[in-house]
């Protein structure tokens, strides 16, 4: 392919979903929707004018890494700390509860299956796909209400990175019962050792970067560099720890959060993002789908799955948020705020399709699930904080 | 491959691009320099940190394309209208003197051929190699000096364009006694379509953006629907009329740089690119080459190439401009401003290639000749510029 190729699928998808985008907001829906539902219009489903390329998955890839290094960096870490010990606990909720719900769900259609047995596994692994949350339309989403760095919004992301974690550890306990390689115990080891090594190395680079912001504040260099900081942890997290490149990339913003130019790099990254990796990232989900290939078992599976998924995340971290003393409607929003699901969902299913724990008809209700909690959670979302008594409105022009 | 390897690849070139970008400003020279050799040094050719993939020919090929459309965005129109005429016969010099060298420098190495013969073909096309200007370092250079927009910069960029055109054609005729597909009439004809058809989509489009931006001035949709607009414009005349994507971008921020927000735009472009893809496109120059495949014989010949090709310029086009009653040292400046050769040149030694005009030897030349201009080319004119009598400073604080 000519390298000059990839700019008609650039030029489509920015058009498009910023057209999009702009009609989403005058119906009072976040942006977000309107590119997801760009790129479903676009992809292979319906018009074929843009199909996912290897330069598109990448861009995307980057888009996803720029939002989660944003959200790092708005990060308030004082609130963080504070929310920490809840998130953990709504965290461990978010992912038992649907890994539960799941299970059973498989066992309600295809019958119940003894402990231990080949059948039990595959069920175990529906509720596996279900454990972990995808923060990055949730983040936006709060982003463009302005509500990302309350106390709602700094729960919903740290319970959803610990969530990240927590699925990938149970994810290789699972395969790890099929796949003699994978070691469950060393993941956790990673695991442990990454967080440790990132406040260690979090505390150097903090330092190095305060000294060059206190000397060259609000020069080229400090986005830049901080750029390809943000870039080199989200490699070394997969790498070397097997954690989620988005998880790297949101401990670099974390790191650099409290830097006196932190809104300076956010505010560079930002802009790198809604030009264009952020509308190609959105624009990916909906072009990976192809709503052609659906029947009616499996839709009415699917239908249950997405149903399910949804609300065990809803139910498990709400009912939890409740009990840790938030008020009923703020419950209600970390719910629903942890109930999307993107591109873990699909890892852990591809994941799963190679060690033979799924087959891959059940790939529909996964990409479903990611499609209707992506384009559900922003609204549902923007309808509880409508009904909050008014505040300071905070609400970016970002149209 | 996963896509979270193109992390690796993008940290180290932001991050070394950066820092040599940093030293050359020190050493007086500009940045592009450093962040050239900060390629070549991570490259194959010395480390072996990064190899070039085609994610980042496609990354490189977006940062030249909004490095052009950038400097379309920062013309001045009615100083291109009022160069124009004065670039056209620069730009006929430029490439001819050229074309005339490289056949001689093929002759005088491997021996004088009949006209119309083979080897006299081999000859026209070594100089056809030499013809085309590869504008995006002397534009970057001009710009972090403040000099883009001045009547020397104008014209340099817009002989640079029409000596790519005419550099095609040439290329183009040269085939056509090969290969009785190519039709050098179409090409003209092609190329005559385009510019008609950009002339005239170009005052539609500007009228529709003017009133866009009136409406809604100074907001996002504004630089993102001109990117679209930019990235259209690159495919559609590789696509159609196949005339250089850059050339489309180009013709594109002509198009646009007369509305209101044109700055707004550029200034967002600016971000875009020296945040990531001007890295990734300068870094990827010194990626390109392996200084290892390098013997005595080649040398020699590369050597001559690469004076021929740059003496050639300088003297072919900065004669034209002294006889157009340019300044001694603003002809000067011209003429090393217009002897970059970038990737048009190697594109045309592919075709060469492809048709049996060429061997692979050949391409150690036309890669030295790539980075020695690219690197010759901004200091000389660093250097010409500091000595014309002190102005009002505009260089950009870039560092």
């Amino acid at each position: 392919m000519e390298a000059y190729n990839v700019f008609k699928d650039l030029a489509i998808i920015v058009a498009v979903a910023k057209l999009f985008g702009i009609v989403a907001r005058k119906c009072k829906a976040p942006q977000v929707v309107g590119e997801i539902l760009a790129g479903l219009l676009i992809g292979p489903s319906i018009l074929g004018w843009v199909n996912q390329t290897d330069f598109l998955v990448q861009m995307a890839e980057i888009g996803v890494i720029l939002l989660m290094f944003s959200a790092g960096l708005e990060t308030d870490i004082k609130e963080l700390l504070r929310t920490g010990p809840i998130a953990l606990v709504i965290a461990c909720a978010g992912v038992f509860v649907p890994l539960v719900g799941g299970a059973l769900l498989y066992m309600g259609f295809y019958g119940m299956s003894p402990w231990g047995s080949e059948e039990f596994y595959k069920a175990v692994f529906i509720g596996t796909i279900m454990t972990a949350t995808s923060v990055s339309i949730t983040v936006q989403s709060l982003r463009e209400m302005g509500k990302l760095k309350g106390k709602v919004g700094t729960t919903i992301l740290s319970a959803a990175i610990i969530d990240d974690v927590i699925g990938i550890i149970v994810l290789t306990f699972v395969i790890g019962f099929k796949n003699p390689d994978s070691d469950p115990g060393r993941v956790i080891m990673n695991t442990i050792l990454f967080f440790v090594l990132a406040v260690g190395a979090g505390f150097i680079f903090y330092f190095i970067f305060r000294k060059l912001d206190n000397r060259y504040p609000h020069t080229r260099r400090i986005p830049i560099i901080g750029l390809a900081f943000c870039f080199a942890l989200a490699y070394i997290a997969e790498e070397f720890f097997g954690i989620a490149d988005i998880t790297g990339a949101y401990v670099a913003g974390i790191i650099l959060c409290s830097i006196q130019d932190s809104e300076y790099i956010a505010e560079k990254m930002d802009i790198n993002s809604y030009m264009l990796f952020g509308p190609v990232f959105f624009a990916s989900i909906g072009l990976k789908t192809n709503i052609e290939s659906l029947d009616a078992g499996i839709l009415i599976f699917s239908v249950a799955f997405v149903l399910v998924a949804l609300l065990t995340k809803i139910i498990g971290c709400g009912l939890i948020a409740r009990v840790c003393k938030f008020k009923g409607r703020d419950a209600v929003k970390i719910g629903v705020g942890m109930m999307t699901r993107g591109e873990v969902a699909l890892i852990v299913s591809q994941k799963g399709l190679a060690v033979g724990l799924m087959t891959p008809v059940y790939f529909t209700a996964v990409i479903m699930l990611i499609i209707v909690s992506s384009i559900a959670t922003p609204i549902i979302l923007k309808i509880l904080y409508a009904k909050d008594p008014a505040e300071p409105a905070l609400e970016e022009k970002t149209a």
